[in-house]
């Protein structure tokens, strides 16, 4: 798999109630397409990822409002599968290009979550899981990663409350260094051990925010890519599935969607785990995020908390995790962070990631996930060299 | 563009109180798998079309749902341009095959519509227009297409009130004769003029009604089509999008972004639209089905009323149109309408569509709108000789 990278584009992330879902979109859109250097017209396709239009802004048939944006008629679709829909998005237009059927590709991210109460996003949100057995009787998802952390820190005790905290402290380490997060102020491993119980045993800064942003990537064919001199490729995408309810899935202590994503990216770029020198992971709780470094091959299942004792996920460590500083201190518009991870995966790619940069990176993964883990998506992006 | 279809399934449509989102779903999925003769673990990757899970259901993430219903980890997606979600997953799926991804494809399309209020359905359906121009400002779909009926036929007065209704009449003619099919009652176009006002001049049988149901097909790459014997394919597919409002739109006597669709497509399949032997087109309204043949080519714009002047788009005569029933004797089950389409296709093409077969049938067309004609997509299909 060899699809360029021409353009990225990323809005600021937060609460945004100077723009509308719209204007988010556009904002990101335009964005990208200046960085490519490239007109609206020359864009054969979109595909764009939200989740919550249709709950949070009764605007559903975002695909229509992406042309509409640019004023082309381009097809264009939305593309959704909860808080992967980013990723999904960006592996539809990954297979538009691979198909033939378009040449360049504007792929996109947006959700516009702070206009409502925080009761509108959580009922939103838990469309993500499985309605029947769980949002039914009254799960959230900041229950849900409870029950996934409770179940792994009991057979993996090693992971002490103390690890678990390193992975915000060490998100709102890089946020506070990426002038378009959320959050940027550093914190330590007690502001997260005190801070107000959410979910037993995670806290508010073990949960990422809701967020209004949007993000944009412009790919291209190799030979498109080639001639418009891009610097970024992805070489490599995957996908898993597995049950919308945690009550179906076969364990509890990993997430396998994202193994199985991972591999299959691996296997389509042709690299190994080791190979990889940084990544964007789905920390939409800290629990989430060690689950990630494990399916992604960089500990064994149970040994995640290594990484953590020594700042090896710093952006100057032996394997940097979520130098935009991930959902947690970057934040989590749904249907944007997966686009936003490739987006700052082309950034670190081309040596733009000014304070947090990864030296002499070349290869970095992106790893998505919807719901507590019914779809994950890993992507891998490479320098051009 | 060559894609084979391999299988389809569809389930009965109309108010299925005996099942809800994830029942039907899966029905029309096992249906589609039996029918192609293969088992759920050849199948590469998924999409579905849905439209209202979220606001209807509370469930979103519906491509994690359809393989869990298959208990297959596979790649799975939720594609989503209001009533033409399903002819978008349609599209996805293709694009997929040919990017040599997948060689087994599902496509799903799915709407569960009768469990709710006829307001909170309509609501949602307005997710489909333009939220901040139109839904805030009360228009809803019946007014929409009332806005459009209007202007056609102030236009071209040609297009009588009679005319207009000889759309409905004739829809629920085939509707009769199809045992999937919501209405199966005969009407005359008495029945059309006197029927409840909705939005004038449209009455309640100018309208498509509320639906459950769901349908599935099964692609397979050329190679393997071939090999497993299947007796139709897919070689073309087109897409257009326009604005999502009204009052944004170049022109309201007609749907652009179905020309542009249709022309994709024809393109693509290297045919002509004298070529085609019938269509199933987005009927929403009966003045959408006018605006689809003329978008087809089957008809010069002001003139689509002479083909339903002397029986022409019966099964029977010179250019047959929805002998599924269209949305409006059939049903419209949002996300299912452009996958059921598909299932027609394939039925007439495989001389299958008992009591309702087009003659000699080698090539179709289906003709899926969203919005107002904010998306539109068409696909071509044909006989294996």
């Amino acid at each position: 798999m060899n699809v360029g990278v021409l353009g990225i584009g990323i809005t600021k992330f937060g609460e945004r109630w100077d723009q509308g879902l719209r204007e988010l979109l556009l904002d990101a859109q335009v964005k990208s397409i200046k960085d490519a250097n490239i007109e609206a017209k020359d864009i054969d396709a979109l595909y764009t990822g939200n989740m919550g239009g249709g709950a949070l802004s009764g605007q559903l048939h975002i695909g229509a409002m992406a042309t509409e944006n640019l004023n082309i008629n381009k097809p264009s679709s939305r593309v959704e599968g909860a808080c992967a829909s980013g990723s999904l998005a960006l592996r539809a237009g990954i297979l538009a290009i691979e198909s033939g059927e378009a040449d360049i590709v504007q792929v996109n991210g947006v959700e516009k979550m702070t206009d409502v109460s925080t009761e509108q996003v959580t009922t939103m949100l838990m469309g993500a899981g499985d309605e029947e057995l769980e949002g039914f009787n009254g799960l959230t998802f900041p229950g849900l990663y409870a029950l996934l952390a409770n179940a792994y820190m009991s057979k993996y005790p090693k992971l002490t409350r103390d690890l678990l905290a390193e992975v915000s402290v060490k998100n709102h380490f890089h946020g506070a260094r990426n002038d378009y997060c959320q959050f940027r102020k550093e914190i330590n491993i007690d502001v997260v051990k005190n801070a107000t119980m959410v979910a037993d045993p995670l806290t508010l800064f073990d949960c990422s925010p809701i967020t209004d942003g949007a993000a944009s990537i412009i790919l291209a064919s190799e030979a498109k890519a080639k001639e418009l001199g891009s610097k970024v490729s992805i070489i490599g995408s995957g996908m898993g599935t597995d049950s919308l309810s945690l009550a179906r899935r076969n364990t509890l202590t990993a997430i396998p969607a994202g193994k199985i994503a991972a591999d299959a990216a691996y296997a389509s770029a042709g690299i190994k785990a080791s190979e990889v020198n940084f990544a964007e992971v789905h920390d939409c709780f800290t629990i989430a995020e060690i689950m990630a470094v494990e399916a992604l091959g960089f500990a064994k299942e149970g040994e995640g908390y290594k990484l953590y004792k020594n700042k090896d996920t710093y952006f100057d460590g032996k394997i940097p995790i979520n130098t935009s500083g991930g959902l947690k201190a970057c934040g989590h518009p749904v249907g944007a962070t997966g686009v936003k991870q490739a987006v700052e995966a082309t950034m670190q790619l081309r040596g733009e990631a000014k304070g947090r940069q990864v030296k002499d990176a070349e290869i970095g993964v992106t790893h998505n996930v919807g719901g507590s883990g019914a779809s994950a998506a890993v992507h891998v992006f490479k320098r051009v060299k």
